[in-house]
């Protein structure tokens, strides 16, 4: 497998794949303040939740930076966290890194600002590096649990959404378990969901599979239900934006519909997400905020609205399925089984 | 009600409102020939189970009506149905009318060609009023099932695809249903699936909705499953393209995976269609044809590109749902229940 990341640090300065623009142009977005990176962020030239958590580390950093002294170096944190916290509810692993970075730099008081600083910098490239390694183990034990499927040449699996190296800073997490399992043989091809609004499926999902060499077809999201019902999906994996102490997890619009068909049809249904993603404050599904999008996403393809003008949209950015529905959640430590509330506490606590 | 037909007789010509290019505008098509007629079928200029229907019977009138002989013209009503018949495989509509029109042609034989072609003309008109009737009384059955609501202001009722006027000659199945249960207070709001690849929720039922001033809001496919987990949904009303004899029903993909979730949140799906939906010779939903349709549809939005070059894309343009998730059938002569292998026979032999 390719090593390619969509989150470089070079020159003093963050660099982003705007993947707003994939698979036309590759195009690097340069931040050197923390003002880019949250609107970056935003527009989602970044997303997937891993690699919002690793970008929100560098934030931080390229919002203190610059102090003169210690007393801003405290004001320009707190404003630098806010503001990116300020950016999406859903994911957790952007509160996560918010909140550890919190705790290193307080752990650094006393010191001199530069050392402060480089203090922040060493833990953003350190939350940097480990997304890449928890990718790696992440994936293996994701890999373990396919077999040779019906044909002998591996299984079908479908995978909704990009949770994929593009969402994170390593091989990805849903997309790395399916590579990892292609790599040994045991994936004949990949279902990719296109995902609307934003076709990150299409998109992205397709543009890493391709670099890959990892066979898949492309499909619309409503095929889930005709494919199924063919007996042409062997596994689901997906990623995960929150999961919740009872195992509920929000992803992707569309995720919970795929879940249901699959229990329908007696298909295996597992998420693939760090540690980091696991909320244990959130007790269960309903508690984790969803993120409303805006209406011109669904209203307009690229520049061209596409029904009638003054049509108003809905546009939920994710939506939560049950524990029930799911088979096992894949981490960097095991795949976790049910009864969730007992594997993820007994997962949190090794941490 | 405004009464609408996106299909006229005028001039000796058939004219059909040329659907691929709506809401952007409104051009007719003028169809002076079949080839015509099954160029417009074939590209979905003119779409909908019973609009292909209408559209197809004056198609044969066109293929004839230039004949010099009886012989002529019995060889060129036979390649026209010939022709017609091979140009979508899956809505039943189609091939009703084409044997229909075969048996008033055969039973003309014996008196003049010019008398045939007008026979076969009238018998297109009757068609085409008779689903102009068809949809007034369906959509007065479909009416009476809707209640106030929770809210007092009527029901939330979600719909994919098109069954409006567009997809009949009349005031449509599905839309037609809503808008005359809108028309007496019974609906709040309507839930449209954008439906992709081809995004007739998008671009054809929120046109219709806005003319006849229903509210509406416009959701991706994918929505679904969070609309009916958050209780916003009270009844589902679809089309058909073909119905078995035990009730299985062929409809725009997607069209299962919406009766799957509405099963699991005990939410009402019915289907509505006129009686020439229902194929007594198709068994079961097994037997349906579904036409698998180009990838490009997929893979290109308008002239763009949207995953990388190469990518191949499956594109089935209908999936079966299963009777056991269907509350009733919505036709002409009243709501039919389960078992629908019963009341599909009883409906029938009153014809």
């Amino acid at each position: 497998m390719t090593t390619f990341s969509p989150i470089r640090w070079r020159d003093d300065a963050l660099w982003l794949l705007d993947q707003t623009l994939l698979p036309d142009e590759e195009t690097w977005l340069e931040c050197r303040d923390p003002e880019t990176v949250a609107a970056a962020i935003r527009r989602l030239s970044v997303r997937g939740a891993p690699a919002i958590g690793v970008a929100a580390a560098y934030g931080l950093v390229l919002g203190v930076r610059d102090a003169p002294d210690d007393g801003e170096l405290e004001r320009r944190f707190a404003a630098t966290r806010a503001l990116l916290a300020s950016t999406r509810p859903t994911a957790v692993n952007l509160t996560w890194a918010l909140a550890r970075g919190a705790e290193v730099f307080a752990s650094t008081r006393g010191t001199e600002p530069a050392a402060r600083i480089a203090a922040l910098l060493a833990w953003a490239h350190e939350v940097h590096a480990r997304d890449i390694e928890t990718n790696r183990r992440l994936a293996a034990h994701g890999a373990d649990l396919f077999g040779q499927g019906e044909s002998g040449g591996g299984e079908r699996v479908l995978t909704h959404c990009n949770a994929g190296a593009l969402a994170t800073a390593g091989i990805g997490t849903a997309v790395g378990v399916v590579t990892a399992a292609h790599a040994r043989g045991r994936v004949e091809t990949v279902w990719v969901d296109e995902t609307r609004p934003l076709l990150q499926g299409a998109r992205l999902t397709s543009w890493e599979l391709e670099r890959e060499g990892v066979p898949f077809r492309l499909v619309t999201d409503s095929s889930v239900g005709a494919l199924m019902a063919r007996g042409l999906v062997d596994r689901v994996v997906v990623g995960a934006d929150r999961i919740a102490a009872n195992g509920d997890t929000a992803n992707k619009i569309g995720t919970y519909v795929v879940a249901v068909l699959a229990a329908r049809h007696g298909v295996p249904f597992y998420v693939a997400a760090p540690r980091s993603t696991i909320d244990p404050d959130t007790p269960t599904g309903s508690e984790i905020p969803i993120e409303e999008r805006a209406e011109d996403e669904i209203t307009h393809l690229g520049q061209n609205l596409v029904a009638p003008s003054g049509t108003r949209a809905l546009n939920f950015a994710f939506d939560v399925t049950p524990h029930e529905l799911i088979a096992g959640i894949i981490t960097e430590t095991g795949v976790l089984e049910p009864p969730f509330t007992a594997s993820i506490a007994r997962a949190l606590a090794a941490d």
